[in-house]
């Protein structure tokens, strides 16, 4: 399940399902996750308060179509799940285009394409269609069928946790929200899952939560439930668009220095991967949430191309052909990197700051001296006693000194098993 | 009067003016202010202490000049104010040119300018004169007179007052006791009548106070008089050379972050108007004494080209010809910018700070979810709410997200009044 | 002993001593340098603890020698002192090459050379020599004799202090334990002797604190003899490398913003100098110690071409043609030129803190107003004046003004005497 062509295989499976905010498609998606990685499934019921807002009524559509006056489906839900504004009232009418055209969206500058819109929050109905059919729509009665239902419900997530040392978390988020769109968001639920089973078996330090919910409502639902458990949040990362071909994106927490943004600026640089760092800004994934000024938790955002970054976004071009096994092969690799230093940067203290201590003594120093080519596993050493005054982290000292995180780790690890170092 | 040619009248009118720091010239000049903005005045004695100087004695002069053997007067005051060092001694006596010459002043670099220079703190006399009339002048006897008296009296300044929604002020000062030089000061007197008579039109939130008082003795008065004023000046701009074709050059207060600080540069960078920021020097205009260390105000000094930084600088050159209405309507243009950015800066607290306020419920946010161009207003009251923790000001907020203050100050009033920002 | 030449046949002088960081040629080389600046000599006795180290046994070397079947010394201890390792133990045997290899030491790339080594901790033998002696030595059996003794004696260092008018110390320190090698430390001898009877002659204001100890383990003996005194060393610098022909190198306290650090910063950019300025790193010389996390001391280091950074490094091209009169008085001047800041700088408060005090009246401004050239002087005042609110030290108005550090310290000198500042 971590190679890049499990993972593709995942966005494949879940493509067709129509997903929303709520209702049965999401249900589908959280069942078909929990074969991968078992879940704890939550459902929230309609009309529960959640901080500033309210678990919205279930959402559930099984048909939908425009028909022309022979019957013809020209826009047909079972073609694209796009096809139907997300959360539209059910109607059943006929009425002529020039009447209809105003509840259709097209993308006139991507004329084959699909657009995808959502009306969660306000009762409407549309159609989302390319707009070469548009344009190839007479004038005239159509038939306008959406057989849906928007019921009290409940709101479905899901939360896979895989144990640590330490009762502290790092969180992993990603939005489940979305119908047939493959890089948003499908390639990020199928790096999480692979996520989750490569740490599971590295016998991690800290507790890693993985959050598959709906996006803005699923993370303000989960935040409005776990305020006690808010304190253990201390680092996290929001999964999106992690499957297209672009660079990677960094975006920092709204913190700008919290310790994932320092891992992940760190694990980017000294990869050499095409990248770029970009600063919090109120606006893309759930990092929105917690990030809020309230909450201000250290959560970054990791994505390949950003938000709204590539012209296939939020559109029927965003399928799985968009996204590559390689491509999420890499994003899962750079997480695997970035938690790897994550889980084991601590601040030590030096137990013999007067001073060097003798390492020779310790069988940890070259008995020759004279020479100039000090091995680095020595080098590290002398940093890692010289800044652990429990203010330097083992990655300040590894950016002080230019030295690699895992020759400093290693250094720590030597020396605190000579009873030179505590953390 | 807030027009370049309303202002550059007003130059003219006061240029004739023999002004000093005390003396009947400078009480003409502030009535005449007086009648573009009604100033309180106030006349402190001689002799009264002011920190750790003493008002001095006043200044008047009627007539002076150099005459030759034949009669004829070679320099004479009634031509120019300038041909008398400020605070000369009276005289009355017949020397040697090889005598007199020790009391001459002349710019050998620029021949046919009179240079302006004062002697207000040692008893002295003398005259200042282009070098081509001194070149011009025989060897031989001349007869020397100056008319002038130096005793008890008062020093004279001039308070105005913008009344704002708060007693906290803002300061503009502006130094009045230069003789016929235009630039420096009568560019920036005027600029500070029509700044003054705009800002009363604005209702707006701070107290502007206007001080027009001579240079140094003037402002250390002021502030030896109001120490239990002091701490309401929150922000201050001292006004100077506001009317030369130079581009615009703000002068940071010695805090060097002072809110002021913050607030020109934006709009100066904002503005796209070629300008220079420069750090805070203890010499230059009266923010010598604001920005001394146990003052340490937060104002800074606003002029085109500064301070001795062109080759007309306190010389005869400094006529009404070298200022531009076009200049002093930029000077007075800038000030306005700034101070409606100043006087809508605040720190506001979001009130629902845990997750995003759902603005949609508030009728402040598109319904239609999905797409990818959200406007600038909604970005503006995400940024507001996210960074609005009463640390960030509606500028850092700006300046952070790349929005105008506009859009960043409209977006907070919105806020404000759907109850979800607090100041 | 101020000149270039001078401190060279210094140099010359203690090149032939054996020295070790313990033993009679050490001794020696104290002797020699209190004839310059009498030393207070310390000999603590082998296994004192000294922090987390223990004062090793006494090491001292009559002859040692490799000598072929025909009693020939091919590898002679009379002809280089290097050809030692030092520490080695006695040994007196015949071996065959073949198994001699395995305690010789050379550099292939230098082939000329005679490396530099040492095993202090770990109880062996071994003569280093150069490649193309090795490469003529035929097989066969060698007779190998080293007279050596390892026995409990004492470590010796020695101490010079320059009384100062207060208590507060600058350490300076330089390593007196390396053999035949010029660069590496006896050019850092020289120019410690030399700067500290310069420093006599210039009644400074810290008391200056020269140490001549072994490196490493003679630093950490004194620095756990003297607990009680640590707290008076505000400043120091560790000389070594003070005589190749590079640019000079400055490297920074482990505090990296240490006045120590300011100064030679400032005084090696305003000099005009060739120089390099480094981040402390925990390898180099006796600033290991001092900038341990436990005393993190204001304590930098500096060197011509930095430790390491030259071929000659630990060999015998160290040799006294390696240094040069020059270089070492340009180390010396430049010491004594931070050494002349330092001394000076502080930090002083502004009496007559609120405007600017009236200096004409104190007869320190020039009467006549109104020119621009204000003379270095009264801008000096102006300076210090504006910035000493107990925060910036001379040394930061100095930076901040662009003047010199001598006019600012002029200014503020006869700002003091005018009682308008205290420290």
């Amino acid at each position: 399940m971590s190679t890049g062509s499990d993972m593709h295989a995942l966005v494949r499976r879940l493509y067709p399902i129509c997903r929303s905010i709520t209702g049965d498609g999401l249900r589908r998606t959280l069942e078909i996750i929990s074969e991968y990685v078992p879940l704890r499934l939550r459902e929230v019921p309609t009309g529960t308060p959640v901080l500033d807002w309210t678990v919205p009524k279930e959402w559930n559509i099984r048909d939908a179509y425009i028909a022309d006056s022979e019957g013809n489906r020209v826009v047909d839900f079972a073609a694209s799940n796009l096809h139907v504004v997300g959360y539209s009232v059910a109607v059943s009418t006929t009425m002529p285009l020039s009447r209809l055209r105003e509840h259709l969206h097209t993308l006139p500058e991507h004329p084959a394409w699909i657009p995808y819109r959502t009306s969660y929050y306000a009762p409407t109905w549309g159609f989302c269609l390319a707009q070469d059919t548009l344009d190839a729509m007479a004038e005239g009665d159509y038939e306008v069928r959406i057989d849906s239902t928007l019921e009290d419900g409940s709101l479905t997530y899901g939360e896979h946790v895989v144990p640590g040392e330490v009762t502290d978390e790092v969180l992993v988020s990603c939005h489940v929200c979305h119908p047939s769109l493959a890089n948003d968001n499908l390639a990020g639920i199928a790096v999480a899952c692979s996520l989750a089973r490569e740490l599971a078996e590295s016998n991690p330090h800290y507790t890693y939560r993985f959050l598959f919910a709906p996006g803005t409502i699923g993370s303000i639902t989960w935040l409005a439930r776990n305020a006690e458990r808010i304190d253990r949040v201390k680092h996290g990362l929001v999964l999106a668009c992690a499957g297209d071909r672009g660079g990677l994106t960094y975006k920092r927490s709204r913190r700008g220095d919290a310790e994932i943004d320092r891992v992940l600026e760190h694990v980017l640089r000294e990869s050499g991967r095409r990248h770029r760092i970009v600063d919090f800004t109120p606006y893309g994934y759930d990092e929105r949430q917690f990030c809020s000024p309230g909450f201000n938790l250290g959560v970054g955002s990791l994505t390949r191309t950003p938000y709204a970054g590539y012209p296939e976004y939020h559109t029927s071009a965003d399928n799985p052909d968009f996204v590559s096994p390689e491509a999420m092969a890499d994003t899962l690799a750079t997480c695997l990197e970035a938690f790897a230093v994550l889980d084991r940067n601590r601040r030590y203290v030096n137990q013999s700051p007067y001073g060097e201590p003798q390492l020779g003594k310790r069988g940890l120093y070259d008995s020759l001296g004279g020479r100039s080519d000090a091995k680095t596993a020595q080098l590290a050493m002398l940093w890692v006693l010289n800044l652990s005054d429990g203010e330097h982290s083992l990655l300040d000292i590894a950016e002080r000194s230019g030295l690699s995180f895992d020759a400093t780790a290693d250094a720590a690890a030597a020396l605190s098993r000579a009873g030179l170092l505590k953390d």
